[in-house]
């Protein structure tokens, strides 16, 4: 009701490189609750304030990075419809059955995109035991804990070919395209596309090697709680990458920063409240600087160079 | 691209009773932006942040409330398919021809609901000339003034028969319910209705007297310009109604208060982000104090009884 | 070094009716720490970002209230100063050895004002174990809790002939009153006086009943913080008086509440940078509502009735 | 009363290579107000919220920098006992007489430290045409502009010998020393000194040339306002420094940037109340990166080498 195509990203699977660091920090620094460990030893989170099972499940190998991103559709017919339109896109699906990998989802089809992600669509997944309050609802369950994280928010994905993932999001999703930055050949630098009213669902940037990512991003409530978040990592010690900055692409106010296994996470807040009807913002792939870091204006080669 | 039926609340027309101090209040302290004068002297109103080309008007009258609501459509498709489930739903539409009583807006179909309300639905209208920036954009064309209010947002109108109106909101304009608030006999005390990620786009509360206006919302960036609209309220000795508060339901951050002609204003930011697949909040109409009024817990006596 | 007189308000011992549900307030949703419990059975507190030994006493009995108020001064020759001070002026003063009913506090004089408060002095105090680090510090030893309270700040004192009062607090502790609010007939109805940058460090309403505590404040970082207080309010159900609001005197930001025992409590940001050579600011008793809940305009009754 | 020694820091001489982009900004971006011009050109500014005539004077030259600062006592006999220690501690005194170069201020006593920097000490000074209210005060004459400074509130000077100038601030002026940051040689490499509950009033950096200004801070309410200063920053052009970020040295929440004329200026916030009978805090040089910028934990080149 309301929505055509995706809901929104609903679960991403990341890699990390030990349990110990990295789980304190998803649990106790960006304040993600644990829900379950999957038998071979997966460890499914959410945040606070999302009601399904759970949105993101960590992977222990030697590798940073990123296996997989879930979008959520409104309904099984809705995900077939999907499951249709990319096969005649051209990629081929998989189907990863109910309840295997991911505890609480149902059936996911899956495949791989021009940037060499992949990508799974889905409908069915069961309610998470620790929702958000839904009879004369408290605003918390209980109170938030370190960064304060709501819920899991969106992605930067780094790959090839990002002209035809935006094509593809546009045609097979039902999203659109709020914001570009285009090179002077007219190409694609960066792309932010979404399913709703959010700024970004997920994002692209150009980039010769497939399948990498650039952040994961997380949803604080507004600049005072990024400004917390800025606190705890510097209390815990954490590897900043920019920040507290606000983006005039999004116009979000954001950290960047590295969890202990490397991949890089964003705390955001804000943000404009983008609807389809408003006119694309573009920006000259010279320009993108001060677009992504507005008050210094200058863009960081770590933005280009560091991804997992 | 998104989204089915309604995108969201596009213009209110207001009756105020004077221009000096009303539209004073709306210019230079709300901080819209004045658009235009249309020939029988009504006023022309949007927030910096609006795309469209105005979403307030102001018609000078002996009384004050609310003539009509209108929402846009994203396209002329949608519009025509969403007069006709007007019809079938019971009410009776006439046409508004384009650029007649709204400068700039194309065709709108208008019908009256069972609570009294004038709706109406577009889904053309000129750009505002006041857009914001679409090229290397700034986040601000000039920095905005007073309450620094950002686009209106929403409102809550009194009427009877509110569940009909709630039904007519799904079933026409595609919209979902995330809250309501039940009698012990099982009807609706309040319903809260959106179209997208917004937790509302309007409210309804059931009351005996038809077309009746609560309040009109305007958006604010965060709890921190909820604190420089009550320093605003303050110097220019507007009448609270109360807060700075927030609201349990949708999360709201809050101030009721009167503008000069005696229009209940909202300014107000924050709120959950919405979407259809969430299960629904149900308070108990002995709670829904505590749902306002999240703070005190209390319903305060204006809130039921003071409308325009 | 650089202050004459009195630094601050340093300890206060509140009375209170129940250890169970007000202990867990002050330490887990005010968010102090607890430092020790005496023989006899009180219990010390300070705020996280306090120095000395504790600033808070609590004595469990059956009627809620103050005990005493206690001053710090910069050294035993300002203590000694300041006895001879109280003295003269009229003030029978009496000695509480160091270490026998506040532990590691050194000896303290005590006396009886006109308003009918206890109100002591002292310089030596040992240092609290959970000190703020001093060497390469951070921010917080741990992360604050619930409220986040950083230190007592002040409290405001309802009894007779506060005229005196204030004038003692400028003659005997070296204070200055940087606002008063005046009755028509030129007597005091309120006074708020300080030792330094802080707006009040004390106040004083006129009361015919001796000795009574209007509240006791705690200082927050800021009005984000004050907001995050609300929502700790709520969630545990503490009885709200008013709030969030500012006051004009002040500029405070602030919530009244009433914590388990009955007793009032403000937590408070912001404010003014006060100096001694600022003139006074002065208020008409007619317009003190403003004064005190700048938003609203009105005065609430409680806030004259209701003391402890 | 309540205070020994200096006040504050209350006027300062700056040196601007252009009154049109840099008036602008003082004006209309950081939000001070003009005051006068002098009969030879020279610009007087003062924040809203400052009480006496002036606080920043701006002299138009080919190099940008600091002529002078000025700091304030409680009153003639306290500038008398200053003169006299200023004497005492081996620096020649001159005197500017009243209403000479600084419209609406009394005699001013001056002189250069050994770090190359003049100091100046005064008390009489005309109040403000344009002072907060004072009788049923509102917070603001007017509303804030732009950045909304509040005042100016201190200042950091680079030169030589800093352990002297320390020492002077303690014995001359009364002042006590929250923070300082030690080379491995046991030599100060930085030292930050206050009058009052400020952090700092000033702050000295060794440094092997003379008289240099690091950088002019002014006070903004909070953090919400730190980054509504930094959008002002972004959409004027402004070459940022550093910032948003925090300060574990102060606690306070800073950006540094460059005005037009290439003076750099903090605009400030928060920061702990700082107390005489606090114990100090102490920095080892290696971790002065994290004490300057919590957040990064890294110094940047800028901050020991740009200075004007």
């Amino acid at each position: 009701m309301g929505f055509k195509g995706t809901l929104r990203p609903g679960l991403v699977q990341l890699r990390v490189l030990d349990f110990d660091a990295t789980l304190n920090f998803y649990e106790n620094i960006l304040g993600l609750n644990k829900v379950c460990e999957t038998k071979d030893g997966r460890i499914c989170l959410k945040g606070y304030d999302e009601f399904d099972h759970h949105s993101v499940t960590l992977r222990k190998t030697d590798k940073a990075g990123l296996d997989f991103v879930a979008f959520k559709a409104a309904d099984a017919d809705t995900v077939e419809e999907i499951k249709d339109k990319v096969v005649k896109f051209g990629y081929k699906v998989d189907e990863v059955p109910a309840n295997s990998d991911q505890p609480g989802f149902g059936k996911r089809y899956g495949w791989t995109i021009c940037t060499g992600h992949r990508f799974e669509v889905y409908s069915e997944v069961e309610p998470a035991e620790q929702q958000p309050m839904l009879h004369n609802p408290d605003i918390w369950t209980k109170p938030p804990r370190g960064m304060r994280a709501q819920r899991m928010d969106h992605f930067l994905l780094y790959g090839p070919n990002i002209m035809e993932a935006e094509r593809f999001c546009q045609e097979v999703f039902g999203m659109y395209v709020p914001e570009v930055c285009n090179l002077p050949d007219g190409n694609r630098l960066a792309t932010w596309i979404t399913s709703s009213n959010k700024p970004h669902d997920l994002a692209f940037v150009e980039y010769p090697e497939p399948g990498k990512l650039h952040h994961l991003g997380f949803y604080l409530q507004d600049w005072a709680d990024v400004g917390n978040a800025a606190d705890w990592i510097a209390l815990n010690r954490l590897k900043l990458d920019i920040g507290p900055t606000r983006h005039a692409i999004t116009r979000g106010l954001s950290i960047y920063f590295w969890e202990p296994s490397g991949n890089r996470i964003e705390t955001y807040a804000g943000g404009y409240t983008a609807y389809p009807d408003h006119p694309q913002r573009v920006w000259d792939a010279d320009q993108v600087g001060r677009g992504l870091f507005y008050y210094s204006g200058e863009l960081i080669p770590s933005f280009l160079e560091v991804v997992t």
